[in-house]
């Protein structure tokens, strides 16, 4: 059994999905294992992990205009303002989705059904440098 | 340190909740392994993995309205609709849950709570065949 | 390769958020380990687990604030409701959010971005004892 890690550091343009399985993938792939556990942790409060449909941009369009809807910049409800007023609603937009994800590794590849994609959501409306670590268990 | 994988296949017939916790178990538990930790991946987009009660199925119904009422179908938002109304939505509801679970086997048992049952929801109006990985790690 | 476990008992106070970092990191960082995984599995169906910001107090009012609008007590909508105008939305803000969590470990530490805290949000208005699993895999 070996473990793998690294820190992939992704520069975001604003708000919005990016997909990274390929660079995920390259890694992940290239340590050798058969079979494993891969975990990816975003070291953020406000960008988020996103396992989503990589067809039809539309898609990831449609989620963006959803969430914008669902957690308005600049709802009076928000007391925390004085990062801006999308930083709460990047908060929140984090805790409806994710920061984790573990995804198993057969047959030496990335266990991701063919529509399935993975993204990395920033929630603010600046682009920001974002951390995601990988560990990789396996044999 | 041992690894075993297989993929379960769940045939839905059509939006809602189905209990998948005496599959997971049995065959997580079947492997012999006293401590260790089981992954649960779904390989789709439009369909999601939830912990929930599995005491009282109002509480299954009542998920399913505030859902459907959170993200309507037909929702005159979307762009996406080439593959039905009920397809974007099942997208965003995808986004809010998860496709990815990790729970610890502990004295050869899952360590469920004993309210928590582990449930595939099928966020499409139509049945589809749905096929979810489990990977095992431990000892 | 090694694997520990223990579960950790919190006393909530009601609807809000604890944080529960220094418990998780001392007994994740007491068993030695230089490189793993930690998971962390809340045994419940009305109440979670989340990553957030640790640093503004605001910020977890701000998240309190925005859940009990977006999932309010006492919906109509509700039919589960011999538990508690309260317990129906716990069940969707746990499924809102989750119970299960995996954290790298790096150089003997956890992989925790540095605004990163976790938090168990007790979502029923009365306080409970929740029970919280933790599996450490590594070397």
């Amino acid at each position: 059994m070996q473990q793998h890690t690294t820190t992939l550091t992704f520069t975001t343009r604003g708000r919005g999905l990016s997909e990274i399985t390929p660079e995920v993938r390259r890694w992940a792939e290239a340590q050798g294992l058969q079979t494993g556990l891969l975990t990816l942790w975003l070291q953020h409060t406000s960008a988020s992990l996103l396992v989503q449909e990589n067809a039809d941009p539309d898609v990831q369009a449609d989620l963006e205009r959803f969430f914008t809807r669902l957690v308005p910049d600049g709802d009076p409800l928000f007391e925390h303002t004085a990062e801006g007023p999308d930083d709460m609603p990047a908060h929140v937009r984090t805790a409806l989705t994710t920061v984790q994800l573990s995804v198993p590794l057969v047959d030496g590849r990335l266990a991701l059904g063919t529509w399935q994609g993975l993204y990395l959501w920033e929630h603010r409306r600046r682009g920001h440098s974002r951390h995601l670590v990988l560990h990789l268990l396996g044999a």
